[in-house]
């Protein structure tokens, strides 16, 4: 795919530029954009109008057309974040780590850009513009790769934004939006590792899959979020149940929501009671649970296994009971996305061991998973929470789309 | 394979114990292996004397017998390394950084172990202990595959330091040596993505390439060393020759040594007279040049151009002369490997744009490129050497085998 290819090219050029761009250059080019974008909310609108039409001609849900829904407000808030962004700190050239050798040799670590990333989303056409200011405030390349319900939108937001800020000097090429929504683009794009550093994917866990299958390149990703509540036998149980209520219910659907609930033995019998008050109380759907659990609760439903791993994004929690701490760390490591879990208990000595056997990005004690986020954990921006180890864990901000390099000054030194 | 997947699983198992023991615990365990490689010194050139006998009857190389090799000396070498890897301080548990919340909710990053380590190298039977103590000092559990010639030396070795440090306390599964060196092994231990959490292959640019190809597996590697000199027009000529002659002629088949020379147009009459004495001095066995250069230089010969990507691993080098800064930096980041690269000049503006503009892990203003070496840059020990920009980029010390997760301390907070 040559046209595909010259893309790339032009993306790794413009990288070499952006690096070195200033953050006075950058945050220029993220002013022009959010400008453009409000002065050309009519044609966004319109565009997204075709969208939405035909969205809802091919069937989409309430709540995908919903997602995939613009107005003046939106629009006006896209162009806020971008706002937002020249305000937060620029992750590059920061120094690291310095070190002098003996002769003379100063060895600094400094942060630099990743290079070229390539973003990969679904329906949302705000998610064009946050990727693309997080990724150049960053001094990276981006190559955006929209879904196909959000097409018409995405190519309008991207016209827009590109041009406007080209006019104000960004290079050509940093930003570039693939105007092709078929799967051999994608999969081409995916074997581009000569030109592009990361991937990036942003959606559900069947297009995550797909992506991680057919790059050659890099990615970092989270394929699900199922996050548990551990209730220890020495837990307040009116925090527990605050903690619980957050996880399950204020937004079911998101990646740090909770899935299940695992209950030390000796405090279910005061636990499950005041649980299953809040259960009805809410209005919970279904509660998947184990044997023990089931003969403590009429409402419950006997879980099959491979209910441990799922992530429901919606009122329905699996819920055990276990004998021990370690009963409970271990039914995480073995069923859990790596993702975020916690521990409600008054003993530090279990916390500690909860938080430190625990194998998840993020492991809190005394407080809701739904914290892990981003703007929560003060990044000031996220591009991503990934549940991988490597290059970033967690909630990705700014600083987890630079990498570094080494800058070496020397007045002749040679090695002995 | 039924056997494979058993020694990941016990890998696994045992490292969310390595992530919690203690540095004593650790640096016992090393101790134990040190003493029992000594005791056993006789059985392991036993084993040795084998794959030597193996070897020369296949016709390997004498330097790829050299580099198989063992002897007292060496057995006591491998003993040496293990005990002063003890001395380096324990990566894991550090603090990274700290936030507070205004709801009181304290976020802590702190590093960690990565997990499981998959160790793949070839012929230096040394490879076996430093990689299980490299990755074991961190808290990684590491499975490791050697080269089959020298099958019985890794055999031998791993037997004796994996009995004595589990007699000394170590988790069984935290070193695992495969018996067995077929492609099929490796291509499916290259699968275990359920268990593996990193990849480290050391070896030649086949093996390496055989590995990204097959991996499931994040893998940090680097394929070539294709080390640039660029000889600024405001360059010191003696400082010019000495980084030369470091860079070329003291160790030519490691990766931080040179293989093209890049020379500044208006400095070219001046220094490359000098630059063919020390070549004739030296006993250079080969100068490919381009056009320009050999014009001045009667030895060289025609460079073809894909040679400007060689490692020639020999005392073979790449000239050209070029009319800017700007092209030296353009032909690195073409043509280079992202490994070191080195620009001498008086000119501090000029070294600034070149250390900003090349896109290499390391790279150094008026000194050598073969500082490029985790124990030269203060790392204690170096498990290798990465050209990748995600996780490590450049030499990697016990540091970059770990990874962080996040402790967040509560008193109850939830999310509004």
């Amino acid at each position: 795919m040559p046209e595909l290819e010259n893309i790339c090219r032009k993306a790794r050029k413009s990288a070499l530029l952006l690096a070195c761009a200033s953050s006075a250059d950058k945050n220029q080019w993220l002013l022009a954009m959010a400008k453009a974008l409000e002065e050309n909310t009519a044609t966004i609108l319109a565009a997204n109008r075709i969208d939405l039409e035909k969205g809802a001609a091919k069937g989409l849900s309430g709540a995908m057309l919903d997602r995939l829904r613009l107005d003046e407000k939106r629009v006006k808030g896209m162009a806020d974040a971008l706002r937002y962004v020249t305000t937060l700190p620029d992750p590059v050239g920061e120094e690291l780590s310095s070190f002098t050798r003996e002769d003379g040799l100063l060895i600094k670590k400094v942060s630099v850009p990743v290079g070229v990333m390539g973003f990969i989303y679904e329906s949302r056409p705000n998610v064009t513009t946050d990727a693309a200011s997080l990724c150049l405030k960053s001094g990276n390349a981006v190559i955006l790769r929209g879904g196909s319900e959000a097409f018409a939108s995405n190519c309008a937001i991207g016209d827009i934004v590109i041009a406007a800020a080209e006019k104000a000097g960004m290079p050509e090429g940093a930003v570039t939006l693939i105007r092709d929504t078929s799967h051999e683009t994608v999969n081409a794009l995916l074997k581009m590792d000569q030109y592009i550093d990361l991937i990036i994917p942003r959606g559900g866990e069947r297009l995550i899959r797909t992506v991680v299958k057919e790059s050659t390149i890099p990615v970092i990703k989270h394929y699900k979020g199922v996050c548990h509540l551990y209730v220890d036998k020495e837990a307040d149980i009116p925090m527990a149940l605050a903690i619980l209520e957050n996880g399950k219910f204020q937004r079911p659907g998101v990646c740090n929501a909770l899935e299940t609930i695992l209950i030390h033995e000796d405090i279910a019998s005061q636990f499950v009671p005041e649980m299953k008050k809040l259960f009805a109380e809410k209005g919970l759907k279904k509660v998947y649970g184990s044997e023990k659990y089931c003969s403590m609760d009429e409402n419950a439903q006997m879980i099959p296994e491979e209910n441990y791993s799922n992530e429901y994004l919606d009122t329905i929690i699996s819920a055990k009971i276990v004998s021990s701490a370690e009963e409970a760390v271990d039914h995480i490591n073995f069923y859990g996305s790596g993702h975020s879990d916690s521990i409600v208990t008054a003993n530090g000595r279990t916390a500690e061991y909860f938080q430190n056997y625990v194998d998840s990005a993020t492991v809190y004690w005394n407080a809701s998973t739904r914290f892990t986020d981003g703007g929560e954990f003060g990044m000031g921006a996220e591009i991503g929470i990934s549940t991988d180890k490597l290059h970033a864990r967690g909630p990705m901000g700014l600083k987890e789309l630079t990498t570094y390099k080494y800058k070496i000054y020397g007045n002749g030194q040679i090695r002995k």
